[in-house]
């Protein structure tokens, strides 16, 4: 196949996940790192006509003015995430990179968020006015880049959450709302979306932050004919639950509660830390036991910010369960992995198949996706077994899912 | 449709997982209990014409001569397993399912489990006398109680692990063998095998010892028209590795070491601190990962007997995994089930299930069951939610597995 | 010795732990059974003149109405706590001793608790007629009983938090405000203690409520020559902290954060579900790390009620710890114990102690009881070995501590 | 204080924790790292007149070829153990030091430990001969480098047990059997002690290997008027029993069964794969419980060669336990520590202390380092609070333990 060029986006574009992402990029197109965690290297995938990760490059907008190479060399010696002389090795690839950043924004982003920004960043745009902006950094890069097609992937941090009540159900009644801040309770993420779709970019929501999932967003997307999907990629805890709650249900064991503790220290758990904003998280986080085991057992998840764990993800689960003639019995898990290092390659996975559904023609909602997402928008099945054939369905059969 | 009489023969007609499925099923007959984890009445399954619990007459061979009654009793007060209450309620069913107890056999049985032997247990008989003994047993069973189908399972102590090459791969070759002891390696598991399936009943293997797993064996269930499976009921840590697994595969995560350590204190505990029989178990418990992720990692599985656990066995088992860029990353999990609680209702789902693939007609090896054990024979799929898919499938399309 | 009568009066006296406590007191009276978990039972005590628990008559004060046969029913069965068995044959004594239980007082104890109280508890008494009523209580026991000494034992729920400033530092001046409701602070678990006090009885607070803390209650104590101590009985995970984090000082290992995550549903839990309540408690097992290690690490308690334990609180502690080179290394422990069976030996060992302090003429804080406290009154050690010490050498030098 | 100059002298100089000792050594030296680990830097020992870093100088013996820097390097990366950059400022200390290192002997070291030793190491010397070669490599040391004061330190690997019926008590008996090898079973690690002693130097066993633990070899130590202790520092599971088990003796708390699983990867991990070498080391870690608690639980501890995990132990301890009424409850703990960043700061606190035991003019056994060891010779305490204590007493009141 004739190789194209694909632009990738980063909102969020110096956060840790963003970060890890470009470390792992740039040492993927140097060869000095093998492919372990990229789902799209599976060798049931080797016969998908995926990019090459020389066909990227990338840009992205961020709300704060740290050097991207200092992010990378805090997770390498602070958080242990990976060694330091592999972002010694990328060094020149990453400075190019962080030349190509632009300032975000920051609208109804929260109060914790904002204070992150930097002083540079517009304090009073108009939704109209950030999206405009935005937009037009998008055709920039792409013009600039010669780009065939480009990608958006929201890694920000959490917003609160949105009372979606008051978005209307198209893109043409939302529309009309842009001008109007106080009617319009969009946050940044959606903002991103809506530039991004508005141009024929695909949008990808790797948070749990609304991003694309009001109805009037995905109209837009299929209006202008590209693809969206979302959202909060699904990295640990939640990974496992997905995972192990099926077996519960297959077994008939009675779940009463399942109480899931998490600590960690890196900036999205500053974030969290934020009782709105971490109520964005919970709901995504707890919401599949009911749907996997069809009754709502006793839950807790709580997220807890931990300085000293830096990006180590540690969570205890902690699974009650009655068992034949009524037994209480009990199973538990701890869970340490390096969060940034669990996200990144899902968000180059991401990227890569969102390409082949281009070339596929393929709008709308990427629902053979929805292994990789906490909350896939338009899917019922959380199991993540069940989720995983999806993809392997549509990587066999396409247009068909 | 007509109700039918249905047998159910326990061989170890007294151990844990027995003692545990007659205590369920007599309360179950008598409505007194619930049906948590019994996989059966699942609501996917409510279609299917299964019988009921009123439809189950028992009786089985035991080699030692305590009575059932105090074994259940034993289960309650020492291993908390379940409520003494509830045995005594069910009393008058216990004994008089005791009271249809035989001698079993303890041929090729090894020194632990025949050392558990009542002297009443006949010490010297060729495998021909063994089959005939017991297979008269059946027949005086099934013809007293007037069944229409009789089903076999083996529940008995792990015996020692058999060298299989002597066994030859037809049940013309096999019979010849059976007056010559000296040539027969076949343990007593697969002397009630032989002498189920030659009788036409069905035959269930719950444990890992040899039962109806040669070919030649297979070979009479054909011949016969019969059906059986087998091996190794999966109830507690290696279901766990069977559900994870997969998940660590389609990641692709590279798993580096799986170390698995077991503590319990039942008889079957005792059985297994002798490392002949340990040895069977283990084989059995470790095969798993490697044919789930197509690579072997460093893998080790423990079992010790701690008499204080009782019937509740423990498992600690930690995965040392490669995540993106190589760093390594760790996932543990802490697994306290009561083992025969958790085997029991296998034991009857299989009966229920294996009654109902006699009404469809079907003989040989049942795959439909994978998800039920270890080492399911003849299935690769060793992936815990897809074998459980191959029961899906089989209860929607009968016939078509 | 010639035998004393001592009497026994418990604040929350149908609540989980004094209905542990009864019906292992009753158990031991009847010698069903064995002295495990009993401190005062240990060889190195064997000398101490300690009473009988034939000495022992008990009574006690309730808000709620429940029959006392019931509650340990329902610690039996729903948490497994004991055997129902236990509490069939202890009948008689739980009935006997249940009609001896009066109403206790709801004043300023919060919504939570009062939320619990039985209609006929007085709603608008001021602190001097709740110490009147309370002190007549205890005074009509004690005669009808015929006591050598009376020891009050509070093991109510966890009242709020109270702001101690406006507590007068000496017995006459408090003594003044109890006709002033607005002007006196005190919660129920202080009146109590004064009632206690007043009258010559002893005062143990096994809670992390107020109880005898004031300086100005301690002044009373010493005044009425009695004698007093507390708070919050050390059970399970700081019990597991004062042992362990003495290792991490001693060793010069840097704790850089210890959350500990404890989960549990019994009626403690329910009103530590309340904020108000749940900070006291939280305060009593957050201090003593910085104590014993010299500096405060990162630390965080979490107390959360989960229904299906009951009365099993689960404790999970992560202890981030750096040794030498900086490298972060890491500690977890999990605790599953049965809170009221952990409490319960420990109240009846206080009771022991307290009895032999009287005799020995010991007035004021019995700070040799420090190892049985979380928040042991005017003891800066809180190391568990070195507070056993304190114990050792008052149980071999009288007088001397 | 006039400086001295001390000499330390490492068997098994170039394994992981004298390798780890050499390089936080070299980086103490250099102001590069901070005390961490180090438990002679406690406030409590401020007073203490203590060597500094600067007085020490280093060399040892080694039966492999492999360059010090390379283990170094080793540790770095393969297992994370510290950070590459510090090795790489600490190389040419490093290097001075392994020129200073001398070929061991592998006299009685069993099939596993010779399999390791390079073909340069002298295969067939008498104990006497060995002794007086490795005399002689002290001595130049000590007289090349002007020593004050020599230590030689066991960090080599665990040797198999060595049945010790046959080792006279006294060190007259002894000496005849050096010319003897079929009579004298003593293991390298004695022969060093042996030489070290004998030359007035003193000895510390940090290994589980016998090294000067005969009787024999302290006649010896006492006629030459040095000192000597032993042995198995303790680092990780054990020091965690030998603090948590004094809690369930003092409160009484009934330990049914205590269980140990531990895992790791490193040189001795390989070395304890040998059953004879890995049961010195479980009888090292075993015995404690039933001197700590008074009665034998039912206990098991096992150790695994995971290579995965490299340096890094992971141990998972269960604590099956009886609370009052007799109810079982269950503590479990996860230990994840850097096997030789445990170990090592302890090496460098000996060594300073046993420099100060011989300018207070003590010799023999110097039993104020039992908190230092799992094995402690001629001490019964095995909690670690109480050998702390001992420590505490020893540095307040010179001379008096």
């Amino acid at each position: 196949m004739a190789r194209s060029r694909i632009g990738i986006w980063l909102i969020g574009a110096r956060g840790g996940v963003a970060t890890t992402t470009l470390v792992g990029l740039s040492a993927l197109k140097k060869g000095l790192v093998g492919t372990t965690g990229l789902v799209t290297h599976l060798p049931r995938f080797a016969h998908l006509e995926l990019p090459d990760w020389k066909d990227f490059v990338v840009g992205g907008h961020e709300i704060r003015e740290v050097p991207l190479l200092d992010e990378a060399m805090r997770l390498a010696t602070e958080s242990r995430a990976f060694d330091a002389a592999l972002v010694t090795r990328c060094r020149a690839e990453l400075n190019r990179i962080d030349s190509r950043i632009c300032r975000g924004t920051i609208h109804n982003v929260g109060r914790k968020i904002a204070g992150l920004a930097s002083s540079e960043v517009p304090r009073r745009e108009s939704p109209r006015e950030a999206i405009d902006r935005i937009g037009e950094d998008l055709k920039q890069f792409a013009e600039s880049q010669r780009l065939d097609h480009l990608i958006v992937v929201n890694v920000a941090s959490t917003e609160p959450a949105v009372d979606t009540s008051a978005i209307p159900p198209t893109w043409e009644e939302l529309e009309e709302l842009l001008d109007r801040p106080r009617k319009c309770p969009l946050p940044a993420s959606s903002l991103y979306a809506i530039a991004a779709l508005d141009r024929g970019a695909s949008y990808i929501n790797f948070t749990p932050s609304l991003g694309s999932a009001p109805a009037a967003i995905d109209d837009l997307a299929r209006l202008r004919k590209t693809r969206h999907f979302g959202c909060d990629g699904k990295t640990g805890e939640t990974l496992l639950k997905s995972t192990l709650a099926p077996m519960f249900g297959q077994r008939n064991l009675d779940v009463m509660s399942w109480v899931g503790h998490n600590i960690f220290g890196n900036m999205d758990g500053q974030v969290l830390d934020d009782p709105v904003n971490k109520k964005t998280k919970v709901q995504s986080k707890n919401q599949l036991l009911g749907k996997i085991l069809g009754y709502e057992p006793d839950s807790l998840v709580s997220i807890e910010y931990i300085k000293s764990l830096g990006d180590w993800k540690t969570a205890w689960d902690h699974v009650h369960f009655t068992g034949f003639l009524g037994t209480p019995m009990c199973f538990q898990f701890i869970w340490q992995g390096c969060d940034s290092l669990l996200a990144a390659p899902l968000v180059l996975d991401l990227i890569r198949l969102t390409d082949l559904a281009r070339r596929r023609g393929e709008t709308g909602l990427m629902t053979f996706l929805a292994s990789f997402f906490k909350s896939p928008h338009g899917v019922d099945e959380h199991g993540f077994v069940r989720q995983f054939q999806m993809l392997e369905a549509w990587a066999q059969s396409p247009g068909r899912q």
